[in-house]
């Protein structure tokens, strides 16, 4: 039997070009509780879940952060991210990548580390409603990225084998959870991270925006 | 006779937090001319000269950019910036960095790409006076970053042979400026960029930020 590929896509920065929106928004909740933290740190931390974020964020910075507070930043951070929704667009080639995916027969599963809110928003950039595709979101699993729970939920609900799965992500946490679930970790660079920290990361390959990985798809993925 | 270190510094995302807000600037300038572009490409051109990035950018994306549009382009990011100023703060160590180095007798002088409109709103975020200071900006040379223009004139400024001086900078600009002109260029992560994108360029040393070159400087700086 060949090997049949079938394709988990992380969302935020990924297929979207919203990564920047997010740290921006981070940056306007960490403020508003007068949490100093500077952006690139932020942007570091984008597509791990929220809650281990907060947590890792804490850890650096000496700073504590209550349950309380860390509820109160995760609301702040979806409003501030709601109120930059005009600026989120797909990224060059993630619509015709999930179309052609489609027309060949090929299984893809979006999963998110962010909640069903976040996803709607950047869903609709890529004119796609959350009950017509799969997709699997933080309220699905236990642990966000870079636990693997997303991803393997995320096989599950396509019915394959998490080694047959690319798992294709802009952050280094994509990358991570791919490895520690067996899935190929397929790296872009539309996420503002560099090829040598997704490389570093487990990415087999590393191609800049879903247009080029769509140009290149056949390096990665079996023939249907 | 010891070898005794000068150090000049890049402004945006080196000594200030404003590498994001940099690149949210020249998205709405972009945005306004319906030239589309994803946040990550913008991300990789800051610290170029502004000219030298829009013609990067049109070569990259094929689109034509004229002169007249670019002057739109330059003028519409200094006002979408100018909005975004109350965002802009130091970042940590960088005027404790500065002070030492003043208290302890290192010349030092800040060599942006930006021109005196930008600077300023970065030197505030510093409390620090255009006048007061050693300062290289755009409108002193022929060509900013990556050509080596800017710290050949900050060496200049502070009458100093260019191979005694440190170039710190964010950028892969100015690592690589720092080296068409025999400085020795020291990475800072603060800009969003990856330790390994530096050292590619050139970087002897790559820090986290201010605060953490400040507590290494010994590693790369002479003694006074």
């Amino acid at each position: 039997m060949r090997p049949q590929t079938s394709i988990i896509f992380d969302l935020d920065g990924t297929l979207t070009d919203s990564v920047y929106q997010n740290v921006a928004a981070w940056k306007e909740a960490l403020d508003s509780e007068n949490i100093p933290l500077a952006m690139w740190r932020i942007h570091r931390k984008i597509g791990m879940s929220g809650g281990l974020m907060l947590k890792t964020l804490s850890r650096e910075t000496g700073l504590t952060i209550s349950p309380e507070q860390a509820k109160k930043l995760s609301d702040k951070h979806a409003q501030a991210y709601e109120a930059l929704q005009g600026q989120i667009i797909a990224l060059p080639g993630a619509v015709e990548l999930l179309n052609t995916l489609t027309e060949e027969g090929v299984q893809w599963c979006i999963a998110t580390s962010g909640g069903v809110d976040t996803a709607s928003i950047n869903l609709k950039a890529l004119k796609l409603n959350a009950k017509d595709i799969n997709l699997i979101t933080r309220d699905d699993v236990k642990y966000g990225k870079p636990d693997p729970d997303l991803f393997l939920a995320a096989a599950q609900k396509m019915d394959v084998a998490i080694e047959e799965c690319l798992v294709i992500g802009d952050a280094v946490w994509d990358m991570l959870a791919a490895r520690r679930c067996k899935a190929t970790g397929i790296g872009l660079l539309s996420g503002g991270y560099d090829r040598g920290e997704l490389e570093r990361a487990g990415a087999l390959r590393v191609y800049e925006d879903p247009l080029s990985l769509l140009h290149h798809l056949d390096e990665v993925a079996s023939r249907p």
